[in-house]
């Protein structure tokens, strides 16, 4: 044998903690932003109208009720700022940065427990029951993070309903809508038309996989609000690369039902293969990622993460979202041999 | 004769009024979203390390005295709402984002009245006389836009030291600093480890002639202001391919050079050909643009820029300054048979 190093096989790097695509970029961006360089040199047109349009097209919605940002922290931080809520509901689990981002604008933060044993099923029924006019804003995320579970459309309406006659604005996350199955049905997107305290956030760095793109959007239809945010947010803060691939990107059809279908059929293969070992409990995924309660006492997140390491496999431990502890663990759902792997090397230490 | 359209002599359209370097878009820029595409992929670092240290090193700065922002109309905004001020101080004529955003935050301003005989020359003591303790806030363009007028960093800190003894924040807007002689030696950026009222905006979009790029960073040395932008501002607003271009191009010597070398080159030819004319009034330049006033009364600005249009020279109507008139007139220093153009085609109605 040789003095050298000892041969160690080698394992790509693979990020089940960002929740993106696993398609990646889409060949549209790549293409548009080829196309487009020289428009470096140009100042964007403030209303970004191809973008606007693309979006809404792209949405359903219309132009004049979009709001764009640089990702939807830009936008959280812009909403908590224009509402300055005093007071908030968020159920728990759901993404750290709500209420992160509500602390730093000096809002105060109820927390409603969502059941494990209805799997973080929200019950908005119950829900509702725990809304008074002390609050002002609800943040949902929809299907939820870290948590994967959706809410129905009509259950949103009933929502928005009853925050309308409480006076509370309701900020619904949609930042992971387009994973689910049939989102069209799932959007609350049209409700604006209806309720003028529905915001809906949704961003393109985790369907489209460009989180170095920076874009997010809102939509919304109440005037007072869309008035303050056009005078006082920056008109043209997008870069018109940005706008550029994006624009491409919303028309990109064939790369949207390919995720579809690739979602899809992983999310079932993975649910289906981890779904049945005693060691571990799937709450049933709505979104592109699987929360997952470790059972066996020995086994930590921090151990199983320790573990998934070693073959390159990076997972998300959940113990620092409000309301889980050290054995819950995150991942998405990525391209067959790389799902393969790691439902694998997962059940190596739960078998 | 033929019965098809009259020929017409074709011009290129070209903009004096945006202020951008006529060399145009950097070469390094372009090779640097070439080479950085698949990096739309990935989330941005929210440090930004690599553009933190470029700009650094370029703007002679510690990398913790550095805000960035999608532009600095965005920064702007991001100071004014950040230090509420109630009164501000204003000269005028100056870029007119400075009193519209101060509105838009509900600031008071009272206005401080540049002296045409004196060039628009900012007469630092008397400004300083001007002040009091009822300001909160100063704001300064250095070059000043639309007089092109410097301010020597020697005033400079008279003032800042001034501003500080009355607890006013000053905020100093080098967005064209770049373009004057021997710049290093007229920003105010070392002054801030003395004076930490002291806030200097700098914007890449006018001197590396990138604005569809959408960056700008500012320079302070505040720890209490630091802290809360950290807390509040959005961390990784700036797209990736803007991060990676505007590194490369913060470090692109010769593009730096050659604007230098260009820009001082035809200023001093354009200011020859057009000084000596008794219909017009040149302000003597320290920036990339000249303010220019027609003496001729049957000639304004209006009928000066529809006469240029024909021959695609777009200039700057300057009557929406505040302190200026229908008589006022910007244009930008672009290439030279450009601006031989130009020249000769304001002098058509001049002479």
């Amino acid at each position: 044998m040789s003095n050298g190093p000892l041969r160690i096989e080698q394992y790509e790097t693979v990020r089940y903690d960002l929740n993106c695509n696993p398609l990646g970029v889409p060949d549209s961006v790549t293409r548009a932003i080829m196309q487009n360089i020289s428009a470096v040199g140009r100042y964007p047109d403030t209303y970004y109208e191809p973008l606007r349009n693309a979006i809404a097209s792209y949405a359903c919605c219309a132009p004049e009720h979009l709001v764009l940002g640089s990702g939807s922290s830009d936008l959280l931080r812009l909403f908590v700022a224009l509402l300055a809520p005093k007071k908030a509901l968020l159920p728990i689990p759901s993404a750290t940065d709500y209420e992160h981002v509500l602390s730093v604008y000096g809002c105060e933060t109820d927390f409603y427990e969502l059941d494990i044993n209805q799997d973080y099923h929200l019950d908005m029924d119950d829900f509702i029951a725990h809304l008074s006019d002390t609050y002002d804003i609800v943040i949902l995320g929809n299907p939820n993070n870290p948590t994967s579970q959706l809410i129905s459309k009509a259950d949103i309406e009933k929502l928005a309903a009853a925050c309308k006659e409480l006076d509370i604005a309701l900020l619904l996350d949609e930042m992971y809508i387009e994973f689910t199955e049939n989102y069209e049905r799932n959007t609350a997107i049209s409700l604006v038309n209806t309720y003028d305290n529905l915001i809906i956030l949704r961003s393109v760095s985790k369907f489209f996989s460009v989180p170095g793109l920076r874009l997010a959007y809102a939509i919304m239809n109440n005037e007072t609000n869309m008035t303050i945010i056009n005078m006082t947010a920056t008109p043209n803060s997008i870069s018109c690369l940005t706008a550029a691939a994006c624009t491409a990107m919303l028309e990109d059809t064939a790369y949207i039902h390919e995720s579809h279908s690739r979602i899809f059929t992983e999310r079932n293969l993975i649910y289906s293969a981890m779904n049945t070992n005693k060691n571990l409990r799937l709450f049933k995924p709505s979104a592109n990622f699987v929360l997952m309660q470790i059972l066996k006492e020995d086994v930590t997140a921090k151990s199983l993460l320790a573990h998934c390491n070693l073959k390159g496999i990076v997972l998300r431990n959940c113990e620092n979202f409000h309301g889980l502890d050290s054995h819950f663990v995150r991942f998405s759902i990525m391209n067959p041999m790389q799902n393969d792997l790691m439902v694998n090397t997962i059940l190596e230490l739960l078998r």
